[in-house]
């Protein structure tokens, strides 16, 4: 998700990185995600780009709609 | 940290009790960890007291401040 080593991503690329790759990997599109989250699509793609410095209540109703922890969206790739 | 089973905490619930667990056991004031993570008092304490809606790059500072990592501050007491 990112050419920098894994160790120096910040949380906000972890987070970005991850919620693409989960959402992608459920097979929705961002206004899927967005629907669900009772978010803007528009915001969805920011927060996938790492535009947003996005708040924790946002962070847990993405993680929700994704069926994962908000840990999970933290974690670098080979942890999760 | 709250009465509410643990399963029921909001991530922003598990962050706030885990940043004022975390600072008391380092016997840090919430002076010393804002000035640590470059906040304001007020705004440290507020974050504990679950009134903010911190935002991640926020959420990172505090934990680099910790010596903790942001995933350790959103897990619920049996999992830390």
């Amino acid at each position: 998700m990112s050419r920098k080593r894994k160790s120096q991503l910040s949380a906000r690329e972890r987070f970005s990185g991850n919620v693409r790759a989960v959402r992608q990997a459920n097979g929705l599109s961002q206004e899927s995600l967005a629907a669900a989250a009772g978010l803007h699509r528009t915001y969805v793609g920011s927060v996938e780009r790492g535009e947003r410095n996005v708040s924790i209540d946002n962070m847990e109703r993405i993680a929700l709609s994704l069926g994962v922890s908000i840990i999970d969206l933290l974690k670098d790739d080979d942890e999760s």
